[in-house]
């Protein structure tokens, strides 16, 4: 019965049940391990490497469109295998299933763009570049490239890699996060499915060895990162060192921006889901709201406080849950920390998550309730630092250059969003703040696949972002031919020459 | 019993019995009049543009994204249907079932196309066009747009219009042939399940009658036209006098050039398939070779009647056949006509596929065997007119100069290629050749469905040509914004003045 | 002394003084005919054709940078000669030197796009189309094309054609209008010095002889035509009918939107320009105000009647002249004839710029001041056709919704534009509305010269719009390359055979 | 006297004669040190660094197409003081002035490519990429951004990166090599007489104590670097380490395959400039030629022997010499050690440089002939290391597959050619080299300035290319937008609220 608890790596087309060490995988909503993931040693990682070196000179060779379509099977089987992968990803992380579908849905979309393959990879022709001189670009694949992906969104994030990449002629090795690698692996092996040949991608899971093991292995050309900051900057680093293109998406500290004629209804009810949407547990949430003028301050947290008074938390698997436990016992601790933490500083705890009891029969579960703190300022630790948790910090501004100070202030610059009704506040914000994607009535801007995700400052190392346009530009490689041909050749001489030649 | 041959138009989501006048249908390979088909009056041809026009407004404001995600899974439909459509296809037009397949597997690459909307309709923006002043450009669908399709093509002629115009936000109207209609039928019907809303796609079967109602309807924004090079103009004519955006694909003669240096073998056979696929019935098809030097021409004429010898001709349902009926008695008389015309003319008539008997038990069908003439010459009418049929004529040219003097003094310039090894040789074809669709060493160079169909001359009338970048264009309408905000608003005074407002 | 006064052709780089028929030039300001401009017959017309098909092939094969080039240079010779060429465009159009600065500016816009024509000129490449198969797309200029331009812009519009054709490779006729010719010839001569060779542009004056001439010239692949619907409409048709690429920009009678939140004071300053600058001789002027609400349509009117109260007309090369005098008698009587027709039909006339004397010593000047309209309906000619004049109505609507149906419900689809600062009202304006140019907030939305120009509805016969991304297809043709080399050839068997070949 | 031949730097649109240490500018015509030039402290280089940082704003807001127009002018300015340009190349780095005159023209390309910026900043713009939301990107500029660059394109490298980062609204800290500054500062003065606001192009002469002062500025955002491998290396690691976008172009060492089929009279004329021109001093020389087959190799060889023994050496400035001295005392010595290195590892020296005389006059300048090494294997120093000397040495191989191999396994990728008549080989060639610019029959394939410089493997540290598009890649950052509007607001209650609110 040990036997099929345990989760092994997905290895030229094989499950590969090596390495000598495991971990166990929990259900956050029980407290329970009901399973263990086998972490990969240095061999185990040469394998997954060898394996897609192997398979790239045919898959690089097979036609875009070819490539295109083993994406469009992919999705239909996913569409049809949704609710096996959304119940792995809420009985490993934690979340409620329609938020599990939500994020399949979106890695989804990403399937899709990869399926454009054959548009994206269009190369530059220019015709008389000089005299009888034409010349093109060719977007040619790196050959191995691997992705390293955390624990929030097992199912998509690693669906803004490997289908892009290998859309775009390149084979992988994915290394998900450790906590819920199940729907990755139930994912990948669909993928087997539509269509992949043995070799294109190869999942290893697995801890620093592994991911040590990637960045070090020659063969390996890029590598695609998502998780904290600290991580981001240390895999970046390495990779680059190592000669490697790398991209380390890092943390962020989302801020919402709500002016004073923006539709407060529609801004409460947006915030509700943004600030508490899986527990926090999200790059893009909005853990702090400026408001501009008390009076908008006021009318925001009457209506919060409403809104959170209806909220149900219990196990993901139950409908009536709007909010699921956190992924782990350690970082239920670290959150309620932070909750601990805004009281000391002196922020008004207006709503007290820590309260709220675990629903009966689940009391081991990781549960924590919706928390909001008003008055938080800049010198606090719970504006500073991601929380990852569901906890929402109001911060009072006198204007919008105000609110925009703060937010270009802080070290990261992943995400932010203003609500108003004014199209000249909405243009001078997002014209000037200094964060990648920038939402105006939209609380959580996460671009569609087919633009390209990427934060400013700290929480984007590298020159590229994820997915949509970035993602093609970073799995390939320009080349550029510059061709002539030389005359008096078969033209002139065609008739009378060759022929008696052959 | 002779309900259910009856052959109705498919209007606003239901199979329509509407018309008093119709047609029958025949089988090719057994002469027998099988169905019969309703031709659309005009009322019927308005109920269409009715529907089309009731379901245009929320068709357009439904996210490109949503439109893309129909167009995959009739993708998905149509590989599951694949094999009736054929069947459909062979018992009305005649040709063998891997050729329909061929076609229909051509139609489905549009469709793939077609799902990649949200790329293919970004707009450009342009921030700070002037100070403070940002302008973009949004590609927005036409409204009711229609297609007109002919015989040869009943599946994929049909799929490069649209789904394509659908996926852009248009909703459509189609005439297909009315001599096999019910491929086309049951692709639309498969589309309606796919999930297009009704109205979307409407499909009136009918003749002249039906198409100047088309050409006449106020409503109708824009009619794509693939025919003979007649209809073509008086169709381009009559549209674009009503104000409407129109583009229309006449007929071909497409030449072949082969050069001494060429892959002979090679060569031969790649021009078997050209000539004789499909009875020669494509508007890509090469019934003219052009050899350069008389070697490279009786090497050539001796590769083509070794070939010709091994060629099976019989029902297209028979999997040994190489090659069906063509598709009417009235047109197997007119290609015979063409071959008798060479012969009086002066061409030798070197293989006469009028020779071949048609099968036991196909005695009424509309067989031709492969004909081979040599010493074709421009001044005969079987190397001016379009054929249609399986004929294949050989010229014999003493230059690549000569030979492409040939091509661009003919009237159409839809397709042609040529067989060299030298690049210098295809690059100066390639760049001078008054035709649209070159190839170089690819005897059909037909364009992928993400690049775009279009002759020149005589071949083509209209800017834009099908399917693919020209396709978009055709079924989009650009609209330019340019914007500024007044200042002074709700930025600067926002706390003091807005909330004691609310 | 006549001889000095006649303006003629350019052909073939020479200035050419033939055909029989003349006609004079007045000048506005005057009244007085002080040159005449000689009108091209069939013959003359027929000599600039062949002069440009003549320098065709090597234009053709010159590299897009060098044709660039040209336009660079092009564009420092028009800033060196702009007051010359601004004193030409007053002295036989009546706008003010400003407006004619203005204009030229606009102009060079269009030269500066033209010169980036190595980026514009770039075709699709798609390797592996399919196995080891390429395919790609190259732009190619269509052979000679021809403009006819109108009156309103003798430096604009025909900058908006021929540097865009020529950088696409294309050699060019234009003929200009013979009311204002001289300033375009001027240009015209300064592109030859600039470096293009002898019959790649050239000019013919003329009138409908000239003009039909052009079209049925079997040479000319295009046309580009500027001017009112009706003559617009019948180019259309004609080139059409003759196998030509056409486009022919018509008429406009563009509505501006007010709503109760706009900024007033800037909505008046930017309508004053917009209705009265050139007299209203603009295809993208504002002859129409739409206020939503009546107090926002009494307080445009205070403004508005303010601002007219300070407006001088006068000569327009006195820089003390807002206005100059319209451009010829005839139309100055036309446009009286609107304003004594809108009183009749029942309109409130609260400006009456008939009362407006000519300035001291220019008594013949064909002036008249800005006339405003209150009350103007939808059932007065006034409201229904172009006057191109300085003659501004306001019509009074009660939501945003009624003023736009107002728009959509007008044959002409040109321009138009909101003043609000609301985002979702733009917004929806923006989206649905049925005109190709929307300003929010910008009175005049003519497209930059990177975008493009195109009316929708009656105000655009054709499926491109005019220069930018619209220009560079509409004066190119696509041409798709699919090709395959064979195998065994020099690659493998290089060693062996080759040398001892040789 | 000293004062004039001191060069300092060129902050704030300034001259600024700071910085303690000073380096003597040779001229290698003669030996002869005319000059000296100041080396920035890191108080200069924050100096100029602050002067950027403060023009950022500004400029960022300046329209493109205004920043374009500086680029034109630019241009203007370069081809009028070209003469004064080429002079100072000369005379400080050594090369004809035909060379200088072309690296000059090479960079002007740059400039008129920048000067596209309106067309090549526009963003992505989606429609209804949900119900009623648009989203698009914009490409910002970075802020501040750096360049340090080689000695051996004065001209040309700075104008690859400078034009294009200003273009995009960066502003611009260069430093140019010590050896020849001279060139490199009169260009920048030019920039800011065409227009360029003080601060947003400053130049500082220096060494690595400037570099080290730039790539730890925490205002600097980017830095692209051109120089050698290690130095690249050093340079890409320290700055990705700071957080900052990076681009390091290293070594080469460009192999240039000649097919037996190959026009050998067109491959020696070419391979002549290829591997001398510029005394070989260029990352896109071609220091190795391997010829497929014994026969091509002995045909080649005599070609080459033939036109060495015309080859004129001497000073730049004399129109007589074909090619001048090396750029250093230095440098002379190490290229002639790789000789004496080459013979002594068994290469077979068929023509020795070393034994050309320095032209009477000039005894002490840095001179060397050109030398041909017949018989250089893959063991040699000579043919695994940079020598950017005049020096070629022939390597012989049996095959195409043989050549490439050979190619594959060096640690540079910059640059290759081929010689081939054959379409096939030339395919499977630039399809499968690991080099990122693939010349067919073009010696030395820089790419245009409207595609991208890139070499592959050890040739470039980081993920984006040199100029064209991917140069706007490089300096811009992504942000998108994602924006929907509040309903019930200006547009329904229009008429009603506001008015009276006002």
């Amino acid at each position: 019965m040990q036997a099929k608890h345990t989760i092994g790596h997905l290895i030229d087309g094989q499950t590969v049940l090596t390495g000598e060490r495991a971990q166990a995988v929990y259900n956050p909503a029980t407290g329970v391990a009901e399973k263990r993931v086998l972490l990969a040693d240095q061999q185990t990682v040469a394998a997954a490497v060898a394996s897609a070196q192997a398979a790239f000179p045919a898959w690089r060779a097979t036609p875009p469109l070819k490539r295109a379509r083993v994406m469009s099977k992919l999705k239909q089987l996913l569409e049809e295998h949704a609710d096996a992968i959304c119940q792995l990803i809420t009985a490993e992380h934690g979340k409620v299933l329609s938020d599990a579908m939500g994020e399949l849905q979106r890695g989804i979309e990403n399937i899709e763009y990869a399926s454009y393959a054959p548009e994206l990879l269009k190369g530059e022709h220019s015709k008389n570049a000089g005299p009888a001189i034409d010349s093109w670009s060719e977007m040619q694949p790196l050959g191995v490239v691997a992705g390293i992906t955390p624990f929030n969104f097992p199912a998509m994030v690693p669906l803004w890699m490997w289908p892009l990449a290998i859309a775009c002629g390149n084979t992988f090795v994915l290394k998900p996060s450790e906590r819920d690698p199940s729907s990755t692996l139930l994912i990948a092996q669909l993928a087997l499915q539509a269509g992949l040949p043995p070799g294109v991608l190869n999942v290893v899971n697995g801890d620093k060895e592994a991911v040590d093991a990637l960045l070090m292995d020659k063969r390996v050309q890029a590598v695609s990162f998502v998780g904290s900051t600290p991580i981001a900057e240390y895999i970046y680093a390495t990779g680059t060192a190592q000669g490697k293109r790398m991209q380390a998406l890092g943390g962020a500290k989302n801020h919402a921006i709500v002016m004073p004629d923006a539709d407060i209804g529609q801004a409460v009810s947006a915030l509700m889901g943004a600030a508490y949407g899986s527990c926090g547990e999200r790059c893009m949430a909005i853990p702090l709201l400026v408001a501009v003028g008390d009076a908008t301050a006021d009318a925001l947290i009457e209506g919060l406080k409403m809104e959170i008074a209806k909220m149900q938390v219990g196990p993901g698997t139950d409908a009536r849950s709007d909010m699921g436990p956190l992924v782990t016992r350690q970082h239920w601790e670290k959150v309620r920390g932070y909750v601990a933490q805004g009281v000391a500083e002196g922020a008004t705890l207006l709503v007290d998550g820590r309260k709220v009891a675990p629903p009966k029969g689940y009391e081991d579960g990781y549960y924590l309730g919706p928390c909001l703190f008003d008055h938080v300022t800049p010198a606090m630790r719970i504006y500073q630092e991601e929380i990852f948790g569901p906890v929402l910090g109001v911060v009072r501004a006198n204007s919008l250059q105000e609110a925009m100070d703060l937010i270009d202030a802080h070290e990261y610059g992943n995400g932010t969003c203003i609500f108003t009704r004014d199209g000249e506040a909405a243009r001078y914000f997002t014209d000037s703040i200094q964060v990648g994607m920038v939402g105006v009535n939209v609380p959580l801007p996460v671009p569609v696949a087919y633009h390209s995700f990427g934060g400013w400052k700290r929480s984007l190392f590298g020159d590229l972002g994820a997915y949509g346009p970035d993602g093609v530009r970073f799995y390939t490689r320009r080349k550029t031919i510059t061709q002539r041909w030389p005359s008096a050749g078969v033209r002139e001489g065609a008739v009378f020459s060759f022929p008696s030649n052959q």
